[in-house]
């Protein structure tokens, strides 16, 4: 992989509604992506597990995640509120490429589980020769559920790995 | 950082005795650094603290990590081996910055610690803008002393760390 010509490198990139996986696309996006270049950029949005999303509306309650507790109609509007944020953030990601590299190839995937599984069977699926993601993502309360998912896949996914931080300070700025 | 001109960066990458160090430097020469960018590398070696030496001879016996039981001849000698390794290691290093990157400029350090902390103390001082690592590093028995290095720099580090592992199988060529 490490061979792999610069101009044929397929990123992929994995992000979610936090701010920080859209900085770490930023930053791919300036320091990684060739201008000019047959870099693929394939952006990654893992729609989580159901309960994630309970989790995600912010009540913090505990739910079953086979979400036996939820009505046919909570279910429905889980899954739509779930679709909704998928094509929400994948659009945001898609503009942010085009707007700081206008020539890059863009491919979306948007995959069903637990982000840490998506992102690692999607890295060695899609031959990917370098994966960029945020340290974080995910937020506080989906973490709680999913752990560190850039800690899980920098020990398991088998190419480069890039873990890019939303710097809280200016410190590291020039 | 993220907004830090593609041609002015400083690139620290963490190397060491293992293969996958030097692996990981090349990836970075060939994916990271621009042609006739003005990119320094700067190469950082962390001499281990001592107790890593005589593991690393091998012997694999517990040793008093004071060096208490150690001759003043056996400590001088420990000392001169962890020089040579890093001189070593450093100019491996600053060769293959050559071959592959003839025009990027190139800096070197060797600094004294547990290398866990030495590379996020140098990330932070030097100001870097992206840190590149292997994933293991430092060998089987060094790491049941120091643990993963590459792992703790992930989570402490607050600049972009880029971890590259040394391909076991052409699984991921193209």
């Amino acid at each position: 992989m490490a061979d792999v010509a610069e101009s044929e490198r397929r990123i992929l990139v994995a992000v979610d509604e936090g701010e920080e996986s859209m900085h770490a696309l930023s930053w791919c996006l300036k320091n990684v992506v060739s201008q000019n270049s047959k870099d693929t950029l394939i952006l990654l949005y893992a729609k989580p597990p159901r309960a994630v999303y309970t989790a995600l509306d912010g009540t913090g309650r505990r739910e079953d995640p086979s979400g036996y507790l939820f009505s046919s109609d909570i279910l429905a509007a889980m899954e739509k509120y779930g679709a909704e944020v998928a094509a929400c953030v994948i659009e945001k990601a898609k503009k942010m490429c085009k707007d700081l590299q206008q020539d890059v190839k863009v491919e979306t995937r948007v995959e069903n589980g637990d982000p840490r599984d998506v992102i690692c069977q999607m890295a060695e699926q899609l031959g990917a020769d370098v994966l960029v993601m945020g340290s974080h993502g995910y937020g506080l309360i989906k973490r709680a559920f999913l752990g560190s998912v850039s800690n899980h896949c920098a020990q398991n996914v088998k190419c480069p790995v890039l873990i890019v931080k939303k710097p809280k300070t200016n410190a590291f700025s020039k």
